[in-house]
């Protein structure tokens, strides 16, 4: 095939549209699927020694860019139009919207989900299970422009509602909940409710109940299984443990 | 041509670019364009006995997506890089900005208008002759994340300025006016200026003066006329009957 | 080669790849580099005996989509996913960052910087040395949906952080400084801080500190020198000058 480099490996079962593009240098295991007009291996650094490790059942979108010198994980999809930069290590069954922006030199750990046009700011860390909503911004300059980069901590199960921008260096606590277009600009600690602009803590995520009933809707994981282990209770408390 | 599918259909004088696809189940119309590097047909379900109809007239730009089991009526033109998944419908002569992001389930009806980078939740309602200005959200679930897809209402002639984002199941009455930046968690009564966070009233869209003159600025179709129907005016007085 | 029409000019030492089209009347300087997927030269209007004039050494990153009758300056970056529209003015050395929208019918002077996402409206004048951070938009409209079109003026070396709204035809003076998330509704004087929603100026550039130091951190030029001119201190102060 002419649009894959000889210097890339490509595994068993997996599909890759003519239309796109796989550079030098990226390994690609079994039962992927690449759609159209995706450019895979991009680089415009010194660095084309540097590999793309992209795993196993990884499912990547039409239009969408990924550098070299970064991993993807089993199982992971990646949307329609979305930018991966060097240095972005990504998990296992991650989903990465159409239109987000990953910036590179960041985590993003296992099972984290971010829907459409989310923007991670170099030296980000998102961990397992967070949710980032649409238009989600972590940033990483305290005072711009500078070669200055804190990045952003959003510990395990949280959610970040849409339109959110979190200043540089600050953290979201594990299981925590960050209303709508929220600007962060201090820590919020474990399960609680945070929102607004000026942002404020309001009290602990049980204070949130499913619409017309008198249930708590937090945490998530007693009511919402989509596409998760079958043991995400357990797994909520093991974190849990780690991080409280 | 190997770029369209035998199981698609091209009406008359409808010219696609050659670096577009066009997949099966695809109905297209005469005097359709669909320019370059566009997937017109895509899906990631299973559904592909579903059909997508692109009616008469159609403009669609470079690098867009369209999903089958969709719908798009005549004369309706899609900007660069939109994204419109399945189980969408689009009225008649509707403009669709660039980079918009339409996520399926959802109804777009004729003559509305979408600016560039608006994202439309599953199962929202956008009326006839509504405007969306850019970076507009509408949202659709009240405790994310959950299964739960509470769709948000524009009625027709509404304005919905820049970077306004609209909570779940909240509706824009007719010919209403929300302003930028707003974050909607109330509905708006008809022909009502609404703004802010925390969103409140601030009375009749006829406060809104056009600059430096003393005529009012709302309803806008008294001053605005630019590729809608001569009959604009009557238009508007119709629905308004209906609507309040 | 097939992809590039035989009434475009292409300079010496300059890489177009096979995938990206140029069309009619586009004029590429020497030592530019086009990657994948983009359509340079792309028109909808009756304006087809225009040009798109690309200098010396530009280099354009996959997916861009660039219209006839703009002009791009020697050395400039354009990023991912870029859309420039016609009648676009950019000068030397600026970077335009991916997923960003510049709408026609502006000017973006030398050396500014666009990040990522950024919105460019109509009639827009973004000065030299200016910073764009994700997700700003520069609106036009006071009254949407009008014929008037109020640009926003961007004086030199000012720093607007991300997801900052500038309304139709206001101000920021030179070397100011806005606040992430602004909503700006009246002009900023130059060298003062300004931010919030409403929007108040806060005081001098010279308040903000260094983290951890007590040095200040404005004017930027100061302590950030990287792909700037080395007598960036002397054009500050000569700009200074003429704007205040």
């Amino acid at each position: 095939m002419t649009n894959i480099s000889k210097k890339s490996k490509i595994g068993k079962n997996t599909i890759i549209a003519k239309s796109s593009k796989i550079l030098d240098n990226v390994i690609i295991g079994n039962n992927v699927t690449i759609e159209d007009f995706c450019v895979i291996g991009f680089t415009s650094l010194n660095n084309k020694s540097k590999k793309l490790i992209i795993e196993d059942g990884v499912k990547i979108n039409s239009h969408s860019v990924i550098y070299l010198d970064s991993e993807i994980g089993k199982n992971t999809i990646i949307g329609h139009r979305v930018l991966i930069r060097e240095k972005t290590k990504i998990g296992n069954n991650v989903q990465i919207g159409s239109y987000s922006d990953i910036e590179g030199y960041c985590t993003i750990s296992s099972y984290a989900k971010l829907h459409s046009n989310v923007h991670i700011g170099q030296h980000s860390k998102v961990m397992d299970y967070a949710w980032l909503f649409p238009y989600v911004i972590l940033t990483n300059d305290p005072i711009p422009p500078s070669e200055i980069r804190k990045g952003v901590l959003i510990e395990p199960f949280s959610i970040i509602c849409t339109r959110t921008t979190i200043l540089p260096g600050k953290k979201i606590g594990f299981g925590s909940f960050v209303g709508a277009n929220s600007l962060v600009n201090k820590d919020l600690k474990a399960e609680m409710i945070g929102s607004g602009n000026p942002f404020k803590e309001r009290g602990n995520i049980e204070l949130i109940k499913i619409p017309g009933k008198n249930e708590k809707a937090y945490p998530w994981h007693s009511r919402f299984y989509k596409d998760y282990p079958k043991n995400i209770k357990e797994i909520y408390e093991n974190f849990k443990k780690k991080f409280i």
